[in-house]
C-alpha cells in the first residue's frame, strides 16, 4: 500500500462531462468559433512561435496588454490555466488547515472542490429561493466564521443572476478576508468591478477568456488585485504553468476584444428571447440571467434532459445531490437557430409529446 | 493583513531565469524549431481546432496513443503541462504533513520547490563527488526515512549521467514507497524503464515532450504507472488542465516522432564531441553526460559565465547555494555551430584574453 496524502481517496470529482453533441449548449461555451478574422490572425501568429522554447516574453506581453486596459500596474495581474487555475490557486493561497472559505450555495460546483483540493474548510451560504444573495447575512457569515476567503460568482453560475456593483462593493468593504470575485460571464452583464481593485486591498476580481472570448479550449484566465496580493498568489503558481500557444492566442483574441462586442450583444439578445419564450411555457420555472445561459426549474427535468439527450442536444442537468437545484437544468444560449430547436424541443416535451 | 496559508511567504522561486540569447543554451531545450513536415501538420491541425469548446477527446487520443506505443492501458497514463505538471502532482499526492520525499542533489532544483509546495519534508540525498548516485545507500535513506515517494531524475539533471536499467530495478524492487523515475531526458539516453511499470507497482516514469521533441513551449508532458495509481495521481489534477492546443500540437508530434530521431542522433553526437574538445581545455572538468546538455566545472566559471553573456551566449550557471554546483556551468547542446561558438568562447577565456 502506497503511502497517499490523507484524504487523496476521499477528493470529489468535478460532475462535468463533455460530449459531441449535435447542439451542445451544456458548458456556457461561446457557440461559435472564433470570428474569422481574428482566428486568421490567431493563426498567423501560431505560425511563428517558437515551439521548441520555454514559455518567456508571451506571458509578460498578455499581462502588460491587459494591465494597460485597467490601468493597473503590470504587477497586478496575474494568468492562468483558465480562471479555474487561478481559483484554484487562490483557494490554496488562502487556504490549509484552519483556514475557511466561504462561497455561495447554489454556485460554480468547483468551489467546494478547490476548498478541499485546499485542505481548507469549505463553508457553503444558502442562496434564497430566489437564488438572491442575502449580503448583510453574506458578510455576517464571513466576519463570524473568521473566514479567510470569501467567494462570489458575479454574475452567478448556474443561476444567472448578479449582484449590484454597489452590492459588491458593500461585501468587499465590511469584510477583511481576502475577497474573490469570479467574473467569469461579467461580459453578458456589462458591470465588472475590476476599478474596485484600486480601493479595496483585499479584492481579488478573477476573468475568463473561455466564455464571451471564445477561448474556452487554450484555457487562459486572469486576476487583478492589489500587488502584494498578486506576489503572494504567484508563489503558488509553478514556473511555465501557460504555454506559447495558448498565451499567444489570447493575446490576439484580446488585441481583437472589439470584435466580439456583437457576439456579445446576439448572446445577450438571445438570452432574452428565450427566457421569455421558456416563461410561456406551463409549469417552466424560468429565473432572471444576466449571462449566456438560462437557468430553468421544471418537475420532470430529468426526463427532459433524456428527451433533449435523444435529439442530441446536451444541456446541463444536475445531480440530486447538488444543493439547492434539485429539477433544474442550464442551458447555454446558442446560435439564433439552436435557441429556436432548443425551444422547440422544450415547449414539445412540455406540451406533451 | 490577509491571511494567507501558512509559509506561504516563505515559499522559494524557481531560480531559473529566462532572457533572449543569440546563442540560447541554457535551458535544455532542442536547439531547433519542430522539423519543417511535422511544424506543417502542426500548423494545418491547429487550424481545425475548436477554440470555443473546452478540451476534450483531444485528450483522450493523445493518452491512447502513448498507451498503444507503450502497451499499457490508457488507465495507466497521465498527461499535465509538462512533466513538470506531473511532478508537482505526483508530490502534492504522496505529500502532506509528516510525509517525506527524498530525492537526489544535486538534481532538478523544482524537487525541493515540489517538496515544499506539497508540505512534505524533502529529504535530499548527496551524490557522490563524480555525481554518481549510490544505489545501496539510496535505498537505505528511503527506507529507513520511511519516505512515501522517492525521486530519481535518470539520467540526472544538471549532472548529466545516468543509472543502468539494471539499478533503477534494483530502486524499484527494494522500496515500498512510492518511486518517480524523471525521465525528462531518456531519449538522448535510450534506455527507458517504462517495462519495469509492468513489473514494479510502485514505480512511476515521468516523460517530457519539451526536450526531445522540441515542444517546451507547448507544456506537455505524461506519466505512466500502474492504474490505480494514476487513478490516485489523477485525482489532483483539475479539470480541464491541458489546452486543447496543445493537446493537439503533441498528438501530431508523437505521431511523427520518427522524424525527431536524426536530431536525437545529432544532439548525442554534438554533446560527444562538445565534451571531448571541452575535456582538453586545461582547468575545466566535464562531467560524462547521457543528456542534450554537457555540465563543466572550473575555478572561474561565473567569470566565464559572465564573459559568455557579454557574447550574448546564454548558459546556466548554478548559484552558490546549490548544493554541490559550485563552480559549475551547464551548457546545453545546440547546433554544431553554435556548440562551435560556444567552444571557441570557453577556448578564449580560459587559455587567457
Amino acid at each position: 500500500m502506497l503511502n497517499y496524502r490523507k484524504d487523496l481517496d476521499a477528493m470529489p470529482s468535478y460532475d462535468g462531462v463533455e460530449k459531441d453533441y449535435r447542439i451542445k449548449v451544456n458548458a456556457n461555451e461561446s457557440t461559435l468559433g472564433l470570428p474569422p478574422l481574428v482566428e486568421e490572425r490567431v493563426l498567423n501568429r501560431l505560425g511563428c512561435v517558437s515551439f521548441n522554447r520555454y514559455p518567456n516574453e508571451e506571458y509578460y506581453s498578455l499581462v502588460e496588454q491587459i494591465a494597460r486596459n485597467f490601468s493597473v500596474a503590470p504587477e497586478q495581474v496575474l494568468l492562468g490555466s483558465g480562471s479555474s487555475e487561478i481559483i484554484e490557486k487562490i483557494f490554496h493561497a488562502f487556504g490549509g488547515a484552519g483556514h475557511k472559505i466561504v462561497y455561495p450555495q447554489p454556485s460554480f460546483s468547483m468551489y467546494k472542490i478547490y476548498a478541499k483540493a485546499a485542505e481548507a474548510e469549505g463553508v457553503p451560504f444558502d442562496l434564497d429561493e430566489k437564488f438572491d444573495l442575502d449580503v448583510d447575512a453574506f458578510i455576517k457569515t464571513v466576519r463570524e466564521s473568521g473566514a479567510s476567503l470569501a467567494v462570489v460568482c458575479n454574475p452567478n453560475n448556474p443561476t444567472g443572476n448578479a449582484l449590484t456593483l454597489a452590492q459588491v462593493e458593500e461585501i468587499a468593504k465590511s469584510i477583511d478576508c481576502a475577497f474573490l470575485l469570479d467574473e467569469a460571464y461579467v461580459e453578458f452583464y456589462g458591470r465588472s468591478a475590476f476599478a474596485l481593485v484600486k480601493t479595496y486591498p483585499n479584492l481579488i476580481v478573477a476573468r475568463t477568456f473561455s466564455k464571451a472570448y471564445g477561448l474556452a479550449g487554450a484555457r487562459v484566465g486572469y486576476m487583478l488585485a492589489a500587488a502584494d496580493v498578486t506576489r503572494m498568489i504567484g508563489k503558488t503558481f509553478m514556473p511555465y504553468h501557460l504555454n506559447t500557444l495558448s498565451l499567444a492566442a489570447a493575446d490576439i483574441v484580446y488585441q481583437m476584444r472589439d470584435e466580439f462586442v456583437p457576439r456579445i450583444q446576439m448572446a445577450v439578445a438571445e438570452r432574452q428571447r428565450l427566457s421569455e419564450r421558456l416563461k410561456k411555457l406551463a409549469g417552466v420555472e424560468v429565473f432572471p440571467s444576466q449571462t449566456n445561459f438560462v437557468l430553468i426549474r421544471l418537475e420532470r427535468a430529468a426526463e427532459l434532459t433524456e428527451y433533449l439527450e435523444s435529439l442530441e442536444i446536451g444541456v446541463r442537468f444536475f445531480s440530486p445531490n447538488a444543493a439547492g437545484l434539485k429539477n433544474c437544468l442550464r442551458i447555454s444560449v446558442g446560435t439564433r437557430m439552436e435557441n429556436d430547436e432548443v425551444f422547440a424541443a422544450v415547449k414539445n416535451f412540455v406540451e406533451g409529446r
